[in-house]
């Protein structure tokens, strides 16, 4: 698939058919996350697949219900738990080297949106869920304290085409040389 | 160009040569970044496009002496200084919802990788440079204080191939079900 197809196609997709990706197709994303940048290439991402439909279940209990996305953690046949080792991205001999301090989230979403991307090319959806109890789906999963949960990704093959969303323009969040400075 | 081949090829880049892209690449590449995904859809990214050759000179000295980016900063024909609103990604009614705080390194990563690869199919090279005194940078570029200065992207075509990186394997960073779990 050409790249600005992936790009323009890829949706957040919250409703999931039942059929399990095939191992190859999985790979094939795996292998396309782990191909992306990272801080002096430290590659501090870690991911957990969970099939497991009673894992699934207890960790869909960590978004509010409030979450239209709890719903896809309980019935996508797999969800991608995006981890992160703490201390490294951003950090040299022990200590941050930036205000922003762990760049963790920064190097994890580089990596992830290689594998959202590749995982539309292959006819999967996905949704990235950063809202939930994060605390709580470490404890389910056995996460040590040195690595942080980032993320919960469903994968798998979608219901039904879904919306687009709308974006702003370009012109409304570029400048020029300075902030503030549209071409003159 | 196959969405795997600019995953696969893309470098980073820290040699340019002098020629400035056309309009329409550039326009391509920022397309690429506005289709990222967000946050609840806030798309709190925003671009300084610095063409200047004196404010480039003066953003390169934002980087320490160590950082091998520096004088891509200063000879790339445009830096793409990467911004985000603050208090947006990651927040409601003000307030943010998860232990992370502010999602914006998330946000704006995901919108970046879609530059960089968008980039690469154009001929383009670009280099993640995050290791530089943010608040320096948005003195220079008059960013507000409610937007935070996140990267500088130099961006231009390579002056030499880049050499590979190595990668960790996918089983090195993959488990199944609980962390640790390795494919049984």
């Amino acid at each position: 698939m050409e790249l600005m197809e992936a790009i323009r196609g890829r949706r957040s997709i919250r409703k999931y058919r039942k059929d399990m990706p095939s191992d190859e197709a999985i790979s094939y994303v795996l292998e396309a996350a782990k191909l992306a940048p990272s801080w002096a290439n430290t590659q501090c991402w870690e991911f957990i697949l969970v099939k497991d439909e009673s894992i699934r279940l207890k960790l869909s209990k960590t978004l509010p219900e409030t979450n239209p996305a709890r719903g896809a953690v309980e019935q996508a046949p797999i969800v991608i738990v995006g981890c992160a080792k703490k201390g490294t991205s951003g950090f040299f001999k022990g200590k941050p080297v930036t205000e922003k301090g762990d760049w963790m989230l920064f190097d994890i979403a580089l990596a992830l949106q290689n594998l959202t991307l590749a995982a539309y090319e292959k006819g999967m959806g996905s949704v990235h869920t950063g809202f939930f109890d994060s605390l709580k789906a470490g404890e389910i999963l056995n996460v040590p304290s040195d690595v942080a949960v980032i993320e919960l990704l469903p994968i798998g093959y979608p219901e039904k085409e879904a919306r687009v969303t709308p974006r702003k323009k370009v012109e409304d969040f570029v400048f020029y040389d300075s902030y503030g400075i549209k071409k003159g």
